[in-house]
């Protein structure tokens, strides 16, 4: 990484947190590291207790940390209550990229006359805006991005480079897309006349809410009528797939590589981790959290922690064991026979 | 949704489906909608007994249903003895996409000087033709694709935003290939020399066949040495990853998130769900269905449907489960001892 | 295919190969194929027993085989100790790729000023190269290509079309990235206050070390603090997502859909089969052999192979199985209280 990050004082960090400093507030620093890796013109922060073995060792200018391990700090101390959100907030005040791109449209870009460009808008090389389309101030569109016929992307939001958004899309404002991402490709609709499929043509559309962002080579396909729904604040991370008409509550968050089926409604503060596999058509309540690679096929109405499948093993135990899953039935009424034999003698 | 639907009167939508109308053939409606969103310009449809309860109140302008329906509709009637398909392809009449591309080369497209495109071809702004590429008759590429030296695409063929097409791939007919997806990448292939991995450079190509529809962000890669083969009015959806020398058959379909490894070959009239994962070098008969998430490890000779793995369910219960997978091997065998035990005294 | 493969005599095949060649040196052969497909101007191979029977009927002008096999053949032989191997080395020999692109800078494409390039750089049409990055010698960027700023792509690498690397990214040396593949997105890392989530800028980068290939459509996300690194001849298929922070030892192999969590330190000389899928935090020791969709929740310390799931069968049979999973520790419990009963009675 060459990148330049700013310099900041620990009295402007503290200000900016809402953190008690502890320690010289002229002193400047020049980024973030872990407990471990931080150099004295760092800051480093202690967000879980299995780095707390670090933090006597650390060479870090200061450390963000709960009031409660600012005893053992060795260095300068920035105290708040929840130190990840903290350096999650500081992460942000040392991107180098932030406010990195300069307004305009490039002059490989090709922008359609009646397209509506916002206040500060920067469009990349190569990148393409259609008819119609509406970008809200400082919207940031990466070279190499299409963005459909009528689409409106509200304002703040930012396209990486190579993003495809379809027609007729409604994107929300301080939303993230990251590179290879398709939002309003065709859902999957066919109809079969006993030889062969049918296309039905997808005439819905995808709305998606403020501060989402999407991961890279993700895809949230547009609704056969109605639309496909991300609520607010929904974060997804790279390899999903998002079927139509599917609808995501707001504030919920999906880990890479799960996908879900057509027409299934996931709730709010919903979280599901990796290589998750949703059904269609279901629903799934407020406050689900199924975990890694789990399959979903019925609704799910009361909250809580969900899971499938087993972990691996050994290949020479699992052989053995998997044999038997085929024998589990069997053995279930195997198992009936002798308890009611026992019963009887 | 701000594109304009075309307009089209209850009779014209008779003549064009070969269903009977009940009602005033003269009443324009410029949409399509489900039973219960249809206002009264729309038409809705039913094809799924589920959906019997929204008939008697829908605001449809005409609802598109089985004869046996038509008694408890409420307003016009389209009869049809197949109502999804008829759905499928009023769907198309309805779509404001059709036909809507101005034939041309955009000024920003790099198209090889010995590239050949047919009559009425679209290539779209920052799109690039390689050289020796054949686009037949009414091809389409949008912006940002990359057709491939020596790739030929069939008549009507379309292809979305920032789609490639490596080199020496045939297309056929009206497929419809979505953004992000990457046809003709190479397949993984490496010979170890007990240290480190050489690459097999891959001389084969990849052919799809008419009809065929590749969902946004999917991979087929080309063969090792013969090529991948896809049949036609085959179906895949989004983020499936087909590898090299795999066969699929005439008609079969594909869900999202499918994976299919190295030279298996799928029959005709197959449907994998989403998440399914087929081994290398497998033969799945014609017929075959497998529900999501199912992993195959053996060839298929017999047409059904297949599954495998478990479904979730809350994560305590789940856990004192699938800790007794792992003495699934030792329950069966204390069983058996007990009841030969049993059978002994 | 529609590619001319260069011609080669069997003499000089024999010289770059290191094979012992029974048979005439002269006679010139243009491509190679299977045993079965093979005709007289081309080459086949054996490396698989399972194809021996294929080995008398070959039309093949010559066989690369093991010299254990060399008696049965009816053709000219090329013998060496690991035919595969040298499968390998003719495949590149013979491919029509290998060289085509001309060096240079095609007019369409956008190369900042102070972008550093190698002697015989390629820059496709409609590329972008951003501002502060450097080409090594003879690196080919695809057409549609996007390099991030202050990326470096080490000598003799090859972009296809189409792929994205964000900014400050290291790339080594013969490194091959196919279409639609993006390196360097942000890792998924949010803090969540109580309602909403808090985005965690993500500060460092991507190191992929020489001989490294990614396939279509795959991901590489860039680290939150330290940088996710890909070492040496490591080997990646399409459709897999490596998320921030991952750390993959030299001459390991994924195949397609593999998915990584955060933080997760991959050994040397691993092989994860297709679907596999890896918690986060983890750390997985060299030697060590996932078998496909398996997924791995726990740290494995010993080289060996592992795996988990069960197998697709009918799904009625399935069905009674699957059911009483969810009743295996009842089972289980069950059976203890009969074996106590019969060791008390």
């Amino acid at each position: 990484m060459t990148q330049d990050s700013p310099s900041l004082t620990l009295a402007e960090i503290a200000a900016r947190l809402g953190a008690v400093l502890q320690g010289d507030g002229e002193r400047a620093v020049r980024g973030l590291a872990t407990l471990r890796d931080a150099g004295p013109d760092q800051v480093a922060f202690l967000a879980n207790r299995a780095y707390l073995k670090d933090l006597p060792g650390t060479r870090a200018a200061a450390v963000l940390l709960h009031p409660d391990h600012a005893g053992t700090c060795p260095t300068a101390c920035l105290t708040l209550d929840n130190p990840y959100l903290g350096y999650a907030e500081l992460s942000r005040l040392f991107d180098p990229l932030a406010g990195r791109e300069a307004p305009g449209v490039h002059a490989s870009a090709v922008v359609a006359e009646d397209a509506r460009l916002g206040e500060g808008v920067a469009v990349g090389p190569q990148a393409v805006i259609e008819a119609g389309a509406e970008l809200g101030d400082g919207v940031v569109v990466g070279p190499g991005c299409v963005v459909g016929a009528d689409t409106r992307i509200g304002e703040g939001s930012r396209l990486h480079a190579n993003v495809t958004v379809y027609h007729g899309v409604v994107i929300g404002a301080r939303v993230i897309l990251h590179s290879g991402c398709v939002i309003g490709a065709d859902g999957f609709g066919f109809a079969h006349d006993g030889r062969r499929w049918h296309k039905i043509a997808q005439l819905g559309g995808v709305v998606i809410g403020d501060d989402v962002e999407v991961g890279s080579g993700s895809s949230i396909d547009r609704g056969a009528l109605g639309d496909t729904v991300i609520g607010e604040d929904v974060k997804i991370d790279s390899q999903v797939q998002i079927a139509h008409n599917v609808q995501i509550g707001d504030h919920s968050a999906l880990a890479g590589c799960v996908g879900i089926a057509g027409s299934t409604r996931v709730g709010r503060h919903c979280m599901l981790g990796g290589g998750v596999g949703l059904s269609g058509h279901l629903t799934i309540c407020d406050g689900v959290q199924v975990t890694g690679m789990s399959l979903v096929t019925n609704s799910i109405h009361e909250p809580g922690v969900y899971s499938s499948g087993t972990g691996a093993m050994d290949n020479a135990q699992w052989r053995r064991n998997a044999v038997r899953f085929k024998q589990l039935d069997d053995i279930a009424r195997r198992l009936h026979r002798l308890e009611k034999a026992g019963r009887g003698g």
